[in-house]
């Protein structure tokens, strides 16, 4: 087999076996191909596409480049969870508790952020004490015990994935719909949970943006992973504006427990208890509906906040912050932008908040970058919300105050008002 | 600038600015940009093309990365000609020594071959004592005293092209026609002659398979030469059979003195014709019927083959071979191919004899290989000839008598006959 063969066999549309396909990922893994060689395969991927059996033939050698975890100690059915990543997107700190007190049991590995979304680890890492990075049978341990547990993605699974990301970050081919899959469903496969529920994003602060390429990937997601055995649904969600109220990290964890404690029931909470119903749903537990009620019951009744606040204290963490959010840490500086006059809010764009977020440090533009976790955004409005002149819209949160100025005029530009005193559009 | 939103404008079909080619093209060949950035962007122009400015702008600036011949030294108009490569193709050996005999200069470099098709070069070296590797000066001395000399080009033209066309024979990125002419034009460029004959090739001994492709390679070469300021005529020339009867090395120079002793007026000799004129009325000689009246006299008067002859022994070759072909080089071993009943030749496949002769030893597979000068074939038939029984088809040489068996099936495969006992086709 020939390296050269299978870049021209893409680039002219032939399928490659799977042969082909493991040969070239072993090898790049390996090192003996070059970075040169695969970058060019990526970019022939990128505007031929593969096969939906290519794609599994490419997601399956990337799951077998590494380990693949064994769950067989874990007590019951085990369910994983995946967010194709968004602003404020906090909900596997809302589902992941409400779905182990429905039964199930939540072993999530999870990444950091990089720039306009954010990355769980990140955010459970705002509490004083929370360790991401525990062994395997601690890890196991605790999702015993509790049902729920988010650790750091281990170094040893999916090695192949990490070097192509890294290349495809580098080369302008991250884009492509098969390669994102493979990327996904490769660690997924990995860490080899019985059911997968994949919530991918669509919309201005999403990766995909616009909802037809959001069904694209969800659908060859589905497959991939049925394909593998699994039991797996694949929704898409709305990300044009943020998910809740808060962006950044300790800001996040606040909003979470704040829905665990049932104080609030907007459109966030919505969408956890349509997640939790199908992560139950997929792991039998019931119709969605029935599994709807599950979920709101699991948080009325407290029981969830309970799991999240057991698994903050085997983390290691600060679990009292599950009473009172206010011993988070805070940032030095907040900064509150007001409405000059009455208005009603129209639209926010996701992905502009998520970019002043990261300029008030709560994000990384680098992955090696430093961030500020108690940087961030809280919005005090949903979109359809009526604000009265001097009313505030949001308060922004940082530790440097160099960047306030910049970061605010980013956010206010975010909000789409309609002015409601002069009844025109601004 | 960034390398990335450059790559990523090409794969989105978004045409670059000349100064981004620019960036792209230096910081290549400066060693700033990595090859794997490189490669995603030529893969990226393998399958979305780019606009004929682009075309022209990648060629300039890869033209600038080295040196650019100062011509002004020599006494006249200056021409010269490039053949996009094929099998059997030793035009240059007779059309320069012919332009030169009416009054134009014809300063060439040249390359070695590679695969199934040869390079003057390698032709001339087997010419023993032929030095190919002289300094400037000399060079410019001996087209001055004769009007022709082909060197081997220099290391310090389009450096950027020597790094960009092996990463695209590692990367599967060589099939591109804009990629193909700034190879091609940024070298012509560089050598600076004022008049620019292209002989683009198709067919199965060529590079290009269809006429089709020839074309559109011919058109954008001879609009980029053109913007850049030169003469230029490029012609479109049929390579489905090999050009003349000998392929190999030592076989070409005795069919290039045939051909110039006047001895010879076939397929080839008229096909030299042409290009010759076409040169001429390039370099403003006259009308295209008068300039091929002035070559067929520079041929018929012994004039070409003076020129040819006198700058072998500038050249410090044994100039002797002009009247004596005998005194070139044999190979130690040859084999002769008879018909084996009466047959009339149908259809030549340049491309197989070309490999033929690789597996001969007279061409390389990589370029390092070593080359067996006198290896080579000779054919005793143009397409549509009629062969008795027992007639030879053709010879094969080598100083290896291993590999005779397989090259020699290779060979006679390549031809298809029409059998004239049976009146069938086999």
């Amino acid at each position: 087999m020939n390296t050269i063969d299978i870049i021209n066999k893409t680039k002219r549309k032939e399928p490659l076996t799977r042969e082909e396909i493991e040969y070239l990922v072993n090898g790049y893994t390996s090192g003996e191909i070059p970075d040169y060689q695969m970058s060019a395969w990526l970019m022939a991927v990128c505007l031929n596409g593969l096969t939906d059996e290519e794609t599994l033939a490419l997601t399956l050698a990337m799951r077998d480049s590494g380990d693949i975890l064994d769950l067989s100690g874990i007590n019951g059915i085990t369910v994983d969870k995946h967010s194709t990543g968004g602003v404020g997107d906090k909900t596997t700190l809302i589902i992941g508790p409400a779905a182990a007190a429905c039964g199930v049991y939540v072993p999530k590995m999870s990444g950091r952020g990089l720039g306009h979304t954010g990355g769980t680890i990140d955010k459970l890492e705002s509490i004083n004490g929370y360790r991401t990075e525990l062994d395997f049978d601690e890890f196991l341990n605790i999702v015993n015990q509790t049902g729920f547990s988010v650790i750091s993605q281990s170094g040893s699974l999916c090695p192949a994935d990490k070097k192509i990301y890294a290349l495809r970050n580098a080369t302008g081919t991250v884009d492509s719909i098969p390669l994102i899959c493979a990327s996904i469903m490769s660690k997924k496969l990995a860490v080899n949970a019985d059911c997968i529920l994949l919530d991918v994003k669509w919309g201005t602060g999403a990766f995909m943006k616009t909802r037809e390429e959001a069904e694209k990937l969800a659908a060859i997601m589905e497959k991939t992973a049925k394909a593998a055995g699994k039991k797996c649904r694949a929704v898409v969600t709305d990300m044009n504006e943020p998910l809740g109220c808060a962006i950044g990290n300790t800001v996040e964890i606040r909003e979470a427990v704040d829905i665990l404690q049932g104080r609030s029931k907007g459109r966030l909470y919505r969408i956890c208890i349509e997640l939790t119903a199908d992560m139950l749903e997929l792991a039998g537990k019931g119709t969605h509906e029935e599994c709807a009620e599950m979920a709101k019951k699991a948080i009325s009744s407290g029981r969830a906040l309970e799991i999240f606040r057991k698994t903050i204290e085997l983390h290691g963490g600060d679990s009292r912050i599950c009473d009172d959010t206010d011993l988070l840490p805070k940032a030095r500086y907040s900064h509150v932008i007001c409405a000059s006059r009455d208005v009603e809010i129209i639209s926010i764009n996701a992905e502009e908040l998520g970019m002043a977020s990261l300029m008030l440090g709560a994000g990384r533009v680098c992955k090696s970058d430093d961030i500020d976790r108690s940087a961030g955004i809280i919005l005090e409005f949903e979109a359809g919300d009526k604000i009265s002149m001097d009313a505030p819209l949001m308060t922004l949160y940082s530790n440097v105050c160099s960047d306030f100025h910049e970061a605010a005029m980013r956010a206010y530009k975010a909000i789409k008002f309609r002015n409601l005193t002069e009844r025109t559009l601004t």
